[in-house]
């Protein structure tokens, strides 16, 4: 089955689960509405590769996984378009979940999707506790304090900042918990996928940076220019365009290279080139030459 | 070492953990701000009360069983003091964290209590792994949709409300997670324990509607009317004050004769009459009579 299948299989049974029996109804499809459609689902394709590469030996602990991290990303994205953080009305092309419920159904959302990713690891016990555990605390870990998303978003609200420690956690942390969590699922140990999940969340940043310095609001779905109405440090702003583009490509350059030897290693390889094109529409298509 | 030093200590510990390195340093505060000192940590107590009755074979698990739900119900009283929810300025006495803090560092003490609380059940594993992720499971259960007190606080968005869901849901859930997960970190099955938490959770349903109608707001530290003022379902409204006070004498007797067969039966029956006393200010010291 690929992968696209597995993932969006795994999100939809466990959305279904929370919604099952007397549910309030509006929270019900709030959930579905906060995670599909979903966007890229660059998060779990990359746990999913990983674990591939690392032999997939218990797929039912890797789609767990796959699911229980993008539904941590979109509780995320939830609490992060609130009127309090970014007020954002669009996500994903569509009203942001507390345009198209309320404000309270947005925050209860997003606390029932945190919830939901752990519910959906320790469901998959059965099949081996001791991975279950490892991902639960690895999730965990890269979602709260102190160096999780929480940490990351927190890091705003402070008079001053430790630049990488935000960096890492307010945008690596994910990605650093897809290759960890791949390996994982797939019974490696993780310590030596850190480094490609850190390097790609470093990619997403200024990636992101070039996105917003150069799309408009109509292609992107969300308003632009947020970072630097909101005074966050920005690769562009600090390297200019064709800096940042440079610094974009020796990331991407270090991640492969930093990839574990493992049975997959050539094909996660390419996975990791294929996402880094179809996240960076402002560079011409064969970016890694 | 007494119950209530052992829930302090293993909380102080969740939170030290949750502020380590370098974590964005009010965040780091709130979550301590959000957790200390806490209220009559009736939850936990319970918890801690039914594995002792149970034997309580491995502190380990039940400390960190206590220490995750008293967590997770800190991280609902943050979250149900928002603007958007009860807009509550006060909370044990002193400002809700979105007044003394922010509404952004309020969401975010939220979010990392909750992952916090999954992370603490998670780091006992290896004590026993199955016995964490069953902990693990309950309180996702509990917690979230579709049957926790997410649920539960969804229900007030809905125009038509399942009553007995709302209720079980919103003040019954983390009383049924603490029977039951004191059950589980003593080895015991957690279903024949289902019965006295949601009895528990019904009183103080009716304790809280008795408090909410009688009391005023220099006593509670919160303001009064707030069931009346949304026009939520309300025992005294329902049956009057000494209606209510009779249905709760009664639902407190069956909680009592639902305690299953175990090692401490007569004394965890001596807690749940102590904590009853505790919880229902309004009635006379000796109401179980």
């Amino acid at each position: 089955m690929p992968i696209e299948t597995r993932i969006e299989a795994a999100i939809a049974q466990a959305i279904a689960r929370g919604q099952a029996g007397p549910a309030p109804a509006r929270l019900a499809e709030a959930l579905d509405y906060a995670t599909a459609p979903g966007g890229a689902r660059i998060r779990p394709t990359i746990l999913m590769s990983v674990a591939l590469a690392c032999g997939d030996d218990c797929p039912d602990l890797s789609d767990a996984a796959a699911a229980a991290l993008e539904i941590m990303h979109c509780a995320s994205l939830v609490h992060d378009d609130l009127p309090c953080f970014d007020d954002a009305d669009l996500r994903r092309g569509k009203p942001s979940v507390h345009r198209a419920y309320c404000e309270p159904l947005a925050v209860l959302t997003g606390d029932a999707l945190i919830i939901m990713a752990f519910e959906i690891l320790a469901r998959v016990a059965d099949r081996d506790a001791g991975r279950a555990t490892a991902l639960i605390l690895a999730l965990a870990r890269r979602s709260g304090m102190p160096s999780g998303i929480c940490a990351g978003q927190g890091w705003e609200s402070e008079a001053s900042v430790d630049l990488e420690a935000y960096h890492r956690s307010k945008t690596g942390a994910l990605f650093i918990a897809a290759t960890q969590m791949g390996a994982i699922a797939a019974g490696h140990e993780p310590e030596s996928w850190y480094e490609l999940g850190a390097r790609i969340g470093s990619a997403f940043q200024v990636a992101d940076d070039l996105r917003d310095a150069l799309l408009d609001a109509e292609t992107l779905g969300k308003p632009v220019g947020q970072d630097d109405l909101h005074g966050r440090p920005n690769a562009v702003a600090e390297l200019g365009v064709q800096g940042a583009v440079a610094r974009l490509k020796d990331i991407l350059a270090g991640a492969i290279a930093s990839i574990p030897s493992c049975p997959g290693e050539a094909r996660l390889a390419m996975m990791v080139q294929m996402q880094a094109e179809r996240i960076i529409p402002v560079l011409p298509a064969r970016m890694g030459a």
